[in-house]
């Protein structure tokens, strides 16, 4: 890569860094591109060499995202140093240290994208739709190993539970964002977890 | 009360009835007043006669939308021509019918509006905060019903277990309107209420 190309492609990163700060702190509609800009020091105007419109870069923030969360939330979820139950435990525990250490701020960039844009952007909808079918693949494997090695429940077809796991844990990261409270993510672990999963 | 005041409360009453429409399709920041005062034909200007602000017009929709929705839920979870499991089935297939009509667009306006606005405007995620408790006690005295009359499992914590009810149906509630798809409300009740919370 050429010098200038170089130089267009860290721009391009650090926009969509401080792009994803802005728009998990506002939300969409809320993010202005100026502050994005300003952020970043990258002079007004030259937005649109990097991206087509607000929309197409929040399709990029998203993609960013998905790129880093999910090979985060993959080597949690096949770390084989721990039982099926226990990764599930993990990804949650992440999670709630995220929303303690921002004292209940801001919650899930795609949760909040989800429940703001899924009526407002056909383009950002089919791109976090196609984003919580994939993580619910990545869930259901989990909890079939689990079920195969005696880790977790088998009463419960896999899909479907880990599909209950996602709704609750997006439900407890909104609710905790609204009551600016852990307690509803630590109800999702001690029943989810503890108690409905187990064999 | 006289003809003046009359007209007063029922303008203010359309405002509002017009004001839920919009915000439940629109979100709050992409609501505008004009379009509001437009449905219901009130000049442009008169807005402040009626509220303080667009954040003292967002909390009076959510008291209204939680006076109209509370008095429906507590009719379904009081309703004893049924088993309280099965007032629990009412209330999510009245929700799943509703999601069904609007083909999974808009949601719930207070799903919504905690998502988007619990981190913008204090006095909105105070007002939704003591909804979300008040509704979790609600179904906490429904589900410890059911487990005193031997119809839910009686081994979760009736208030624990009503969070995460809650929980799961807002999750679901959220993947239901970015996926355009009734299965993850469909899973939910299948899981939730016909295995988790059976005796």
């Amino acid at each position: 890569m050429n010098a200038k190309l170089q130089t267009r492609s860290d721009t391009r990163a650090q926009l969509i860094e401080a792009g994803t700060e802005v728009m998990l702190e506002k939300g969409y509609t809320n993010s202005g591109i100026q502050e994005v800009l300003s952020r970043v020091g990258v002079p007004k105007g030259s937005f649109y060499h990097y991206f087509e419109s607000k929309e197409d870069f929040a399709v990029a923030i998203v993609e960013a995202f998905d790129t880093y969360y999910t090979a985060k939330i993959n080597k949690a979820l096949t770390d084989e140093t721990k039982e099926p139950i226990e990764r599930l435990r993990t990804y949650c525990l992440d999670s709630r240290d995220w929303m303690s250490e921002g004292k209940c701020k801001n919650g899930c960039l795609l949760g909040n994208l989800s429940q703001e844009m899924s009526d407002q952007s056909e383009i950002l909808r089919e791109k976090l739709s196609s984003i919580m079918t994939k993580r619910r693949e990545m869930f259901a494997r989990c909890i079939a190993e689990g079920q195969s090695s005696g880790n977790i429940n088998p009463t419960w077809e896999a899909h479907k539970t880990a599909e209950l796991f996602l709704c609750g844990w997006d439900g407890a990261m909104m609710r905790s964002k609204t009551t600016k409270s852990l307690e509803p993510l630590d109800g999702f672990i001690m029943l989810m977890i503890d108690k409905a999963l187990r064999p």
